[in-house]
């Protein structure tokens, strides 16, 4: 999916003979999405936007991955089923479709297997899939939604979860000014920043925080020069392979809108940029950035935040008599 | 405000020679809201779904009066800070600048009051109006949408709710089926759903439910004709009052978009509108509905469903390094 979301721009390019061709830099620029299936995706929005995927009634998956806050919480940890303290920071749901996995270990493979997780998750959305289905199955808008997008056949957690990851799918965001750069335009990054990208470049940065997403391909320990302090429990990666070279190590986040997607880290320790470069430099790259750097490298990273996804606020279809209500309380 | 926003549509059937009179009944249809300060209103709507008003950063206006959910949480009653129940059921948010004042007790004047309740109640945002302005101000962006909506001045909790009552004035539904049928569209009903009508105006209902909003217009006794029984502490407006005589009265509520508002009256007792209707019949009309009369009456109410507001998700501005973060948990 992400494969056919993403090469009918580059096509486009080809076609109309247009020559741009971006800087061979570690960063690869953004494309915007082109949606093939208008229908998946509105239905996946609606999803998106329910509360009714939990046992309370009030939690959805923008409660934490919120489409007006970068699609971050900007929490340090999550507040969950009966406020309950997340174990990580939640990480954003912008361009998550780079991610080479899904969630800080990578335990998901992909969009739709993450959506199963919080929903069933006690300390999350605290419900069951059977009976999220059985709210939608209950909803006559979604009924008929689930026909028109998948035609017939009982709705079931798969179709749910595929119609949040389509959705998903086209939460990118292309046209940061670094993009802009990246495409040609000299004049869309300032001195400072790209002094401040020129110091991320050739201190190593660049070396995790690649690609389009900046980020998000590759798992790496956290703290590689000198280890990395913290009193969250988490473990990493091994909590995947249960090999002992993956403790500690996480998916290297996406450094995408990162000006929006404070705090920091998956312990969400660092509340600023400032902070979590100075860490980053001292701890993944044995460097000490002067004051200038840092400042420098701040302002680069304010380049990458590009043109956030932007739709109509969704209404949801409203319960029938029949649908099960909420149980925020017992 | 409310007048000037109402009387811009009037104005332009009289300019336009348009001879449409609306049928002469208790319900009154809703004019489209001409916004005429557009700055002021898009500040609001940010406000509105910021949760850095709530001490948690977890809670905004749009949790409890989501307006994916006709403009309420559908829950029995709402979740406050550390998941404390709430002592009454959410009314919408959905037209209630028709309000004859705010709250089920009516203890606010009007929306901006209404607005600094929530944000410094300790069971619901748990905030104080210094430190949310505290909040906004630290923030560039609202620093700037702040001057553009007020010109120069300081940020005070008077400009947050002016701002977020300016956007919740804007948040009507005309357009129902019902209000085509008052300017005159006699397809705009089925029959059953007419009959229906018959059955609620003939009965009494539009004794308390009238004006433009079904509605709202007016405090009255909860089990008139029969006692209401409730586990619901609240005890109306004598809350307000101090006079004995208002002991259990409530605002009526709006029927616009009911269909959407489920559960219904102030302890969210009734799941459906076939409970509302039979127990509102009994109660307050001491007449029993026959099963037909019930069925044509649920008919009608779900021709109040107007035009749902629609605008594109609001992007919040960023916190500055300066930003007092959250306290969810401490």
């Amino acid at each position: 999916m992400r494969s056919r979301l993403v090469l009918w721009p580059l096509l486009a390019l080809v076609l109309v003979g247009a020559t741009v061709v971006p800087r061979q830099e570690p960063i690869r620029p953004i494309e915007p999405v082109v949606v093939t299936d208008p229908a998946l995706v509105e239905l996946g929005k609606q999803l998106y936007f329910d509360p009714r995927l939990s046992r309370s009634g009030f939690i959805s998956c923008n409660s934490c991955h919120n489409l007006s806050l970068g699609g971050s919480d900007n929490l340090v940890s999550s507040i969950g089923h009966k406020w309950q303290q997340g174990p990580i920071n939640s990480p954003t749901v912008l361009n998550s479709s780079f991610n080479i996995a899904q969630f800080w270990d990578g335990r998901a493979a992909d969009l739709a297997e993450q959506a199963e997780g919080p929903i069933a998750n006690p300390a999350e959305m605290a419900f069951t899939h059977e009976l999220a289905v059985g709210v939608v199955a209950t909803i006559p808008g979604y009924v008929a939604a689930f026909e028109q997008a998948f035609g017939p056949g009982p709705i079931d957690i798969a179709r749910v979860t595929k119609a949040i990851a389509a959705f998903e799918e086209t939460l990118v965001t292309p046209n940061a000014r670094f993009d802009r750069w990246l495409l040609g335009d000299d004049a869309a990054l300032s001195g400072e920043e790209l002094a401040g990208y020129q110091v991320f470049r050739t201190s190593g940065c660049t070396t995790c925080h690649n690609g389009p997403a900046a980020g998000a391909s590759s798992f790496q320990k956290m703290g590689l020069v000198e280890p990395y302090r913290t009193e969250n429990p988490s473990q990493g990666r091994i909590a995947v392979t249960g090999e002992e070279v993956d403790r500690f190590r996480f998916k290297t986040p996406t450094l995408r809108n990162v000006e929006l997607t404070y705090p920091y880290f998956h312990d969400g320790a660092a509340g600023t940029l400032t902070e979590a470069v100075d860490v980053m430099g001292r701890l993944q790259l044995g460097r000490r950035f002067s004051k200038k750097e840092s400042a420098q490298v701040v302002a680069f990273l304010r380049t990458l935040t590009g043109d956030q996804p932007s739709f109509v606020l969704p209404q949801l279809p409203p319960s029938s008599d029949a649908t099960p209500r909420p149980q925020p309380f017992d």
